[in-house]
């Protein structure tokens, strides 16, 4: 069986999953662990426990369990002291707690979610996403970054994570074994650049053997991605590993509804495509827009509201999977640059 | 199969049903549902939830899961805004806002946890215990009662729920149907009286042709039952179902050690018993004491420190089998008085 490695957050890997999950692979989800906002920070502070948020929605994707669980590890209290907690957090951190241990704690979860494939956390130590804006002021945390304005006006400088963390060799192991690794789709600085800062994760992308791609996000953040082009998103992910490592690059070619659009407009842009033949990598230019017809995210009703213009989890999953050769492949990659 | 329906609260149904567990019976425990103390007592506050706590333990006796499910159902948040809360108690609430219906809540948990028989809460109203005290004080909720001094000093007079509650229909069914009817062990006034408040429940326990077994209590509860002797606790239990229904009880004649004597002087004494031929039940005397040896309890620490003397599951288990005429249970009898 074919191994694919994902890395990404939260929302964004649990699309990619989703959509892989209706193959016959060995699905291993990398992910971040800088989140402390919302019910993951609140447990982060008052627990001490490392964030779940990321982990349980990639567990949700890899679950093959009677739907009612997998609404339930989605569900969010609304009232009271739980206000905001989503109850699969508490079921992470619970057994966190219990076995003393994050990552047996995610062993423990897989095990009563019926999860094909692992969920692997990037790190196990806990740290915090540190944002330098241009002007020299230092967001500690993807909590404050995500309520401050400031960086809206004045820009991304640079991210990095403090303390310094140790890398998960599960992680590494992952990367090395695979035939596919893929990043994305998630927040630029705050779901995808986490996981590459951590130390390890760069020499294993540079080393495996596996083809990897990159599923450019459709949209810009605004302030932290505003105006890049594809082209500046792939710059900076090969920066981040330290070679001009990726293979390929999936770019979305559906415009989606005006009425979207314009939902948006507040959120970022469309990614645009620049018209250059010097390319280390190839691009795979494909209808990969979510049309809102499957309900994936109406799961997490949070989820779905940070994201209008998404990817369809079928559209990528096909695209992706073209590239691992399996029968036929060559006769639908003809959309590739 | 035959069918045993159980009546109390949580702990002492928990005992009961992990011992019940080992025969091949139809099980169905009935829950009182007017808890408000704890972790159950703040849900019920914030969430407008019923009350999971009883019914919680008693999902947990029945299930037949791999262990750390079963650890989590019990596990207690012991940092932070979610201290004190019991994991399956946000379960159970969590599954009830998702269904809409604390009934089907149950339902879902039950398959989640793949419980053998059925727990059915008596009522599926929200109610309250109120405690009438002797000199016309009036407590309301059993939260109120056990933080209140004063009913020790004063003693009980009455008690009653409010509003008054529906029965739930399925109870009802489940006594009617029964081969055998078990009450208690568990809180006299806060557990298991407060079941036989609910209209329907003493119709249905004067109507079934089930045998009927009281599984009296170890020790007396300061306060409440000072110095009540078998009978009189016996005599309580008639009155509430308005008839001499009571066909046996169950009484513990092993002295617990001198230690465990002492470590529960504040909490009460040992129930006496007295000699009188004139009784309209059979006493089934027999060593049901813990001997701690078992950890039936250590799953739940806040449920362990209430109960330093209790009852043995295999123990009271084996007893109540005997009742239903299985093979060679004549001989066992031996011990009835």
């Amino acid at each position: 069986m074919k191994k694919v490695v994902t890395i990404g957050g939260g929302t964004g890997s649990f699309t990619l999953l989703s959509g892989l999950m209706s193959y016959p692979l060995e699905l291993s989800a990398i992910v971040s662990m800088a989140d402390d906002g919302g019910s993951t920070g609140i447990l982060r502070d008052e627990l001490g426990v490392l964030p779940p948020g990321d982990v349980r929605q990639c567990l949700v994707a890899l679950s093959d369990t009677p739907d009612m669980l997998r609404e339930l590890m989605n569900y969010r209290f609304t009232e009271g002291g739980l206000e905001g907690h989503s109850f699969g957090n508490l079921f992470l951190s619970a057994l966190e707690k219990i076995t003393g241990d994050f990552g047996r704690g995610i062993k423990e979860a897989a095990k009563i979610l019926n999860v094909r494939g692992e969920v692997v956390p990037v790190t196990l130590s806990s740290t915090r996403l540190l944002m330098e804006l241009k002007n020299g002021e230092v967001l500690v945390g993807e909590h404050e970054i995500n309520v401050s304005k400031n960086f809206e006006k004045v820009g991304v400088r640079k991210v990095s994570l403090r303390p310094r963390p140790k890398v998960n060799s599960l992680a590494v192991k992952k990367i090395l074994e695979a035939d596919l690794v893929v990043i994305g789709p998630g927040n630029h600085y705050c779901s995808l650049i986490p996981n590459l800062l951590v130390p390890g994760i760069p020499e294993a992308l540079r080393t495996t053997k596996a083809k990897i791609v990159y599923n450019c996000n459709l949209t810009s953040k605004r302030g932290q991605t505003d105006l890049f082009t594809l082209e500046d998103y792939v710059r900076e992910m090969n920066d981040s590993i330290g070679s001009e490592r990726i293979d390929y690059v999936t770019y979305n070619v559906k415009i989606p509804e005006a009425s979207l659009l314009k939902k948006y407009q507040k959120g970022g842009l469309l990614v645009a495509f620049e018209n250059t033949s010097e390319r280390s990598y190839r691009v795979i230019r494909a209808d990969l827009l979510s049309t809102g017809k499957n309900n994936y995210h109406e799961e997490d009703k949070i989820a779905h509201t940070r994201a209008f213009i998404r990817h369809d989890p079928e559209k990528l999953a096909r695209v992706l999977v073209m590239l691992l050769e399996l029968d036929g492949y060559e006769s639908i990659l003809k959309d590739i640059v």
